[in-house]
């Protein structure tokens, strides 16, 4: 603590990085701005408030258990370990730039669960008679699963931007978020337990369109650090792992008590057993020799857990679940082999995570399985009450027939698409203006444009001799100094 | 991501260990098998099926939290982890071979959960009116607990064999289990709750017996590298911890609904608490200047857990559950200390993670602890009915006395003895088979077999001199291709 | 494992490190004391024991899910990880100390929880009827919480005491909780459901107080360990990121079940979320480039989740939680840039880990939050039976009235303080005695005083050079040593 200081000096670059009135602002505005807007528009829902005392006895509810928190409370823990250690440690892969992934995630999240809870609020849980927004822990979780969407955009860009930059790619992101949710769950009535559409889908093509809008032609420059050491990549499993263990949690956070979430949860943990398998047995069948390759095994391993998410709570089968994993495990690993380096080269997209291989090809897969397992439901495997129940085939919904359901399905994929790909071009074209401070080409994939670097004492002569390999005519330089110290 | 290449060719070495096609097939093969299996037989219980509505108005169900999903996802998810984060982590002590231990008992763990769900479910979750397996969140821990078995096994071998051993031994530990399970708890009405027996004594002996039969004369020659450095270390305790603050989830998984998962919780809260102590005490007495070793701490904190497992449940008082964690940290760290050396030199069994001073050992006390607590039962302690419901007492087993049932505990231990032993010894020959590209003695423990390893570009210098002085030969011409590099 | 030896020798000395028998022989005696007097005094609660049938039937309970394991085991495990995981893993950052950074935080808390039950159980949990303290998963929680004052304290003295003085620290700190607890919650009927008063307050300052008598001049000499290196930030994002996620279940994990549970996980969500923001915008605001600093992100962000511990449960609002947040965010990390430095130089308090920025001042911040809060409640926004629940006006306390408790709550913070200072320089007296094998000033911070550390092949040559320029006369025999050897 204290003892650090920046390894190297970058103030001769000709990008200007230095955020020091840039970002403070932009965070003090809007935590400002979160604190008045919550003033005058959020209070507790009826099961968080002192009043649900009296809500209990008016409503014959016996038991405090009954209180939603129980439903969802564990699940709520569940997401947010994978939004916070899941997405920020799967991106510690690379070698120096930790710091910026597991702390610009940590930035973005929290930010982005306040602005979720307003706009998804505003949308869906405004309370007409008083004219405020009534949270409670599904609030919370659905907060949560909004933010996810905007960290898979950050998969894409990792590296590339500045903070002040994600802040502004997670603001509009999580408006167009609570829009398109709003279009997809409520106007045309599709269900999307574990987002498939909704945040896979929508989040890795606005990640992908932003990046394409910001392609660096240059960014080999940085390609020395766009890669892992040995002890980044087993940082980037505890992410992995995180994010394949709670995933059951992710897709039944928000299903129906009792059968929707236990179900969604048996669905998902089989369909990322079943990736791991075809990850695995592609990783090794593609490598001269049969090895395995640590990308595949921390990405694709996860690709059911996206794909299900539709169907999680539909009567997909054991054996549907084992299929979606089983294909979207080959069609990821497959994806990172061939598909990332075509989309850099010929469509100029730079995807620094892969997010194209593992959240949206296997999210717009999803949304298909989704649609097609909808439109195949029957009263004979759902029961009557089962089918409406899970459709949610009340209201003005009432007589909505499965197939037509299925048709909606595939619309509610489509939105999620448009969405998607205008809104990441839209907000790209703002990032562009260069007042965000983003770094330079030869500085990405680095944390010391961003971060104090406490020097590394105990490497410090491997960093030298690296570095004069690099960046030759600083190093003599440094190399000096030390040995003057050292001597 | 991709700028990788393996360090050290080394195609020139008399074992195969080219895994290319042999992985991916088996890999492919199986979860095929899974996926017709699964077709054929399995299906949601009625608690994950949409038919739970009507089942809930026919069984005058008044609530949806009622339903066993609510009972035992949490402790679920808790188990979850620790199968992966858990075991996965405490085996990346050594310095190299961390994508190994944390990516193989990622591979182990997501196919056996599925064999599991299979073999479990024909022995105890078929429905004889439609020859299903209905499976449910119960299912799912057991699946888990049963992968706990061959996990633990794979201790014993860590960094000596190859992927496809691991699988194979994984196919036949998850059927032995499945067999040996059903004559414990169902032919004998054992009761193991947190598996001491059953998951710890047969997983223990299991992997002790196939290392015993794939003895290596030689395996010195890879001596420098079976060991930790300090990262390593520290990533083993993210392991160490998460098995031990989740043990109690562990053993109180599947216990009874209401005092018995309560009970089994705390049981082991304190158990594990206890060995702690003597951990550090005798780790602290037996080094010359009283320091504490990381093997130790690692490992033999968490034997309190495994010794605990059978008797959680019962009312072993917190005084017992306190001494049972005493005597196993005490037992388990002078086994680290001297009969792992011992079973290395005098009985050719090489130990890597030391599972006999963890698991074999505790598991067996554990067996032992059950039976005697089991015997000495009475309804004074108990209550009728508590006596009556602890034990399962109903049905064809109303009459079996407490003193009965101790005997039958210790009938099931040592079932859980032979098939963990005969076991082994069948499967440890399997594994001989010359087809199933295992690593040369001078190639154990390390990942560049297996693995894509990233250069380490900020430690090569460091790599080379060990190099040099291992394998000088090679080095020379790597150190000059650097020095090339460098000027 | 095995291949270890310790990089440095120490023998030569003047101060004895060596704590072969000590160590033992604390741990030894303390657990044979917890057993008896667990023996002695503790039994299982009417919840956790096998009459728990009997009491359902008589208590007209229906069903299993009314046991109070089912309402806070989730949050108990959340907690249970935040001791662990999140303390331990949090004082990973200094480069040479993460073995006994997670390893003591390991030994104290097993430890202390064992004492908490019984300490916490006399006060709280004693069963007039035949003199025993019954235990459920109530008294695990506060176990957990009694312990987590202990590890904030040691917070302070990171680095710079012996394991034995740890275990003496927390035998006194146990104990002087227990009292401080029973008269600010029992006696002076204070409301503190996420300790902020209670375990924060005085946990900061019982460690602050130590440290401060324990004042070493010469400190510096050990400056070049004092820091962190790249990965040991990483990993110490483990700990922060446990901590920050999981904070709304401590400070839900004892509050009412209901409303007050969830209301408190909201309110703790929402302050978090908002720190994290004005972390960042200060840190970078106070940095010559605008970089972000580490050091604050690992610790500031955690400061809402201190400060809104005690108002979690009241009716603190959305807003009202989320500036809370929004100052304790500022204040924190103004506190490590300014304050820490002025503490050490003026006040000869040498704070490791920043606890007072971490805990003391959100801690005395919450707790006038919660003053504050109580006294302005009305039951207008609690409702009647709301405002009595909320803060238990019932028996002796009904008629009093919410003002009246807002200067209980004050009351309560002042016990806090006199508590934690009064206690601290106690037992820093006692801890001054020289007989706990506590290190020269010149090996602070660094794990090979107590811990087998093995010799990091990959990185020897660096490690030598360094120490070449640290201490040159030991280095040129090691040096050579090496030379040797690789020749």
């Amino acid at each position: 603590m204290g003892n650090c200081m920046c390894i190297r000096d970058l103030c001769d670059r000709p990008k200007n990085t230095n955020v020091r009135w840039r970002l403070p602002a932009v965070c003090f505005i809007w935590q400002l701005s979160m604190i008045i807007l919550f003033g005058v528009f959020v209070r507790y829902n009826e099961e968080a408030d002192t009043h649900w005392v009296h809500y209990k006895n008016k409503n014959n509810i016996t038991s405090d258990i009954e209180n939603d928190f129980y439903f969802r409370y564990p699940s709520f823990q569940d997401v947010h370990v994978m939004i916070f250690v899941g997405f920020g440690f799967l991106m510690t892969f690379l070698k120096r730039y930790s710091f910026g992934a597991v702390g610009f995630n940590f930035l973005i999240a929290a930010f982005g669960i306040q602005w979720a809870l307003l706009m998804q609020g505003w949308f869906n849980s405004l309370d007409y008679s008083d004219g405020k927004i009534k949270i409670g822990i599904e609030n919370l979780i659905n907060a949560d699963f909004c933010v996810a969407g905007c960290l898979i955009a950050y998969g894409a860009v990792l590296g590339k931007v500045s903070p002040v930059q994600l802040l502004v790619m997670t603001l509009f992101g999580i408006t167009l978020y609570a829009v398109e949710e709003y279009i997809i769950l409520n106007i045309l009535h599709a269900k999307d337990a574990g987002g498939s559409m909704v945040i896979h889908t929508f989040g890795a093509y606005y990640g992908l369109s932003i990046s394409w809008v910001l392609y660096r032609p240059n960014l080999n420059k940085s390609k020395h650090l766009n890669g892992s050491v040995y002890h980044s990549d087993v940082f980037a499993m505890i992410g992995t792992l995180f994010l394949w263990m709670f995933w059951p949690s992710f897709n039944s956070a928000i299903a129906d008590h009792g059968d929707g979430q236990h179900r969604a949860a048996i669905n998902t943990y089989l369909s990322l057993a079943s990736s791991v398998l075809t990850t695995v047995a592609i990783s090794s069948l593609f490598q001269k020799t049969g090895k395995l390759d640590m990308v595949h095994i921390q990405n694709s391993t996860l690709a059911g857990g996206v794909a299900v998410g539709t169907a999680a709570e539909f009567m997909l089968s054991p054996y549907g679940a084992l299929i979606v994993g089983f294909i979207c495990g080959i069609i990821s690993t497959i994806g990172y082999i061939h598909l990332t380096p075509f989309l850099e080269e010929k469509l100029k997209i730079q995807d620094t995570c892969g997010i194209h291989n593992l959240h949206a090809m296997p999210g717009v897969i999803g949304g298909i399985v989704g649609a097609v397992t909808a439109a195949a439901a029957t009263t004979t495997v759902y029961g009557d009450l089962g089918l409406a129940n899970t459709f949610d085939f009340t209201g003005s919904f009432a007589k909505r027939a499965p197939n037509i359901q299925g048709a909606y399905q595939a619309a509610g994929l489509c939105v999620a698409l448009c969405f998607g790909i205008g809104g990441g071009i839209f907000v790209g074209l703002v990032l562009k203006l260069p007042i965000w401070g983003d770094p330079a080409d030869e500085n990405c994939f680095d944390d010391v444009i961003y971060w104090e670097v406490p020097e590394d004492e105990e490497s410090v002569p491997p960093i030298l001799v690296y570095n004069n390999h690099m960046i030759p005519n600083k190093n003599s330089d440094r190399r000096e100094t030390h040995f003057v110290e050292q001597s």
